[in-house]
């Protein structure tokens, strides 16, 4: 697997196992409701992972458009209906998510390249 | 119609023929954008609509959300979808995005009881 | 109890419950973890209740302010110690801040006057 | 003087003594700096005013826009420059920025009607 | 001390010489005012501190938050405590705060053990 | 030319040509746009520049920030000029934005370092 790919997994991975280590309640229950938020449902998974993916562009979040790419990328997304969500994020957005569409565009080349 | 959703047409519409009538060429250019981009392409225009809705309300920009939801209705979305878009917006945009789901919820009500 | 106060929660509940209503599950979880968040634990009530006041306004959502003031004073918080949480919120977020301060300021004297 | 200049700026005026009337010198000082803030200096006061005016727009506060716009206007700016920086708010910060220039178009409109 | 602790510090205070050092009277005054806002008074230290942090989580500032985790350490918060906050900032910022918050986990790790 | 700069502006072209490569026609759109924004008008070249900073800044955002200081020293604004940008940009946003004014300050360094 693609180098900045595995540190992406492997960092968040650690953290998640630290933070949730500390028992706090609140945090682990919204971990968990964060998970099934996902989940198919009325809608079904790559449409709520689409939903993800805007949001996180517009609230320009690196690891959590980095997140969504990959989950686009395992739902089966194309490029073309990738970069119609950048197009949305961008429009709705402004131009200040720009330099996140540029790290986006690099991460999803990395998901592509790695088939 | 019922009266707000007319009220909220009312005011975009007529604010709009002011804010072009100055002729700014680079807000008139990114009005037309801002058409174009939710045209069916390779994602069709529910998920478009739905796109800028869950964006929309990340962002908390009220009358954003307005006019999606209003688009997401003329889409045919259902009340279970319009509520799973907003699920993940909270989600990821916190509970500072209830007091904007309590008035989407108010003007969906609207929507759907004028069918 | 003061006009807007008043108002302000009676809208609160009743869209609370058209959410509620709807039976979206991670809403309905979400809602709840938020009252958890505030319960007494390491912190005491009151301490949370100003965090909860402080990010609401650095995060700009006068709904959620009137929420965590009226807790606030619930929870026995001086004026001056109230201001003291403004203070951090217009220093940390700036000038951006101060017109929500006005909104705060306005309903913190409803709040103090219907003793 | 168009009512609802009048009425923004009656309203902000009470609350500032509200405010100020507290003591809290932090909030005090605060009030003073953003005053110098935008009095002549190595940039004039007109480019410092269009600054408070763009800034305000891509944080979408209508009220801290108001007041700006209204600087604006007392610093001779034409509306053809008013509505490029509504364009670098609108390309800067997106769609999202929109409804506030609705709303500050409106605002424009009153100020320059009552010369 | 910690190496990232260090380097943190350093970058941090040579900067400040630099932006102080060119004269600007509105930034040196905001730099005083930024000091005396933590002070005590009717809220203690670590009180502010802890609104200082939650503030800064919410509006996801990682440099800030650092900050203010050094602050919350030396005013002797429990890493129960520290997590509540944490717990407040999610709940309230949304899942959008989860990469801050690995960080935060991260370097609050380093500041415990260093002790 | 220095490193950081130079850098700065290899990223940003690869990744554009990566992104514009994809033929996403309002990406592309948007793209232009973006340019014409900043050409001069009623307001000139180092004006539109300043106000593209300043909104940069507010929404910190670094690279946007990076690429507007570089033009705005290309358009022959002083160290002085700038930093009472930086002092609307703090002012209005809050000591949130410090951090970013650390950097911008260290880039800023590097431009005029070079001349």
């Amino acid at each position: 697997m693609n180098n900045s790919i595995e540190e992406f997994n492997e960092y968040r991975t650690k953290m998640n196992e630290v933070i949730l280590g500390k028992g706090n309640k609140v945090i682990g229950r919204l971990f968990n409701l964060d998970t099934n938020t996902y989940a198919a449902g009325a809608l079904d998974v790559a449409t709520k992972e689409m939903l993800g993916l805007v949001a996180s562009m517009v609230l320009r979040c690196d690891d959590c458009i980095k997140y969504h790419l990959g989950k686009c990328h395992e739902a089966g997304l194309s490029t073309e209906q990738v970069y119609e969500i950048f197009a949305v994020a961008n429009i709705v957005g402004g131009t200040i998510v720009i330099p996140h569409t540029r790290r986006a565009a690099e991460f999803w080349e990395e998901l592509i390249g790695e088939a």
